[in-house]
């Protein structure tokens, strides 16, 4: 009875894409811990069987969202402009490219930035960030020696507030509104690099 | 059985800020959904009983120690280092204000900080903390049309992001560390007003 494009998943054109997508909102707004495979199918209009035929459990879902974000922030540090240099001119670039992908994976850099750590494969994510945060507080440090940033404020606690600046974005920004992502992410730069005062 | 210092609620000693700073810490480590009035009970070593005695539900606990967290903020904005002088020195007292009742109320913040606004209780402590956020707006706003401010960056995102730098000391800052809470204030004073740049 199902047509030439149908699927014995009852829906057609669910791939492992759009079931993780819709996983994301869930977690997002009822928590991970609250949202079940049931909720899950009942969302999707499918069966829970049929999201089984993409995933293997709830936590493969949550293991491939954070590795959207992971990867996302990972690959801004093996582009040239993070690479290659003055510190400074690569922090910036690193912190650019950060703002990037936080508005264009935004449901999945939220789901990591709220991870409490509450599983191995949790604690595995949360262990990816840190190793992030750890190259930007080194480029920071780096662009002190260098002269470039001032060095009355410590590197770890600066790598700190400028994390803290941009993941804050997660709670407010949203993407199509009147501030685009680029105009966004100068609007950080411009105060964290030069500060607020005229 | 008991002795004189004994109390019928099974402990001597808990009053109401006890139950409520213990309650707090569980609301912040469990989440505020998952964490049942039994836990609590456990966790203090009475009866549930014993809580009601000091609090009419949950919910009135959450309220308390919201009402703690945003009380504190909403003090800093009727001092009067807030309320004369030029709006820049205003915005710099009430910032500087706002670190000092974070680090001093930081797991009550912490529970504002997540709020969902999942009861029309939470969404009034919402709106309390978006009345505050706006007053700060408007300051920076003042700062800017005084010349103290640059005006290329917007008043809402500069506010959006002063209280996204702020607010993520929660996630890290623990008092009684290397770094005391005036030189959290100062660095993170530094930072958004003259910016990292040397």
């Amino acid at each position: 009875m199902s047509t030439a494009t149908g699927s014995k998943r009852g829906r057609p054109g669910y791939d492992q894409e759009t079931v993780l997508r819709i996983a994301v909102e869930a977690f997002n707004q009822h928590g991970y811990e609250a949202t079940s495979m049931g909720l899950l199918a009942e969302r999707l209009g499918v069966s829970k069987s049929a999201i089984y035929h993409h995933v293997d459990s709830k936590e493969a879902l949550l293991e491939l969202a954070l590795d959207q974000a992971l990867g996302g922030l990972e690959a801004i540090l093996s582009e040239p402009g993070a690479s290659s240099g003055a510190p400074e001119g690569r922090l910036e670039y690193v912190l650019r490219g950060t703002v990037a992908v936080l508005v264009d994976k935004l449901p999945y850099v939220t789901l990591l930035l709220r991870l409490r750590g509450n599983t191995a494969m949790e604690r595995g994510a949360l262990r990816r960030r840190r190793d992030f945060d750890r190259e930007i507080a080194a480029l920071v440090a780096a662009a002190q020696a260098d002269g470039a940033l001032r060095s009355d404020v410590d590197a770890r606690t600066a790598e700190r507030l400028l994390f803290g600046t941009i993941n804050s974005i997660v709670e407010w920004y949203r993407p199509g509104g009147p501030l685009t992502a680029a105009e966004l992410a100068d609007q950080i730069i411009s105060m964290v690099f030069d500060g607020l005062r005229s």
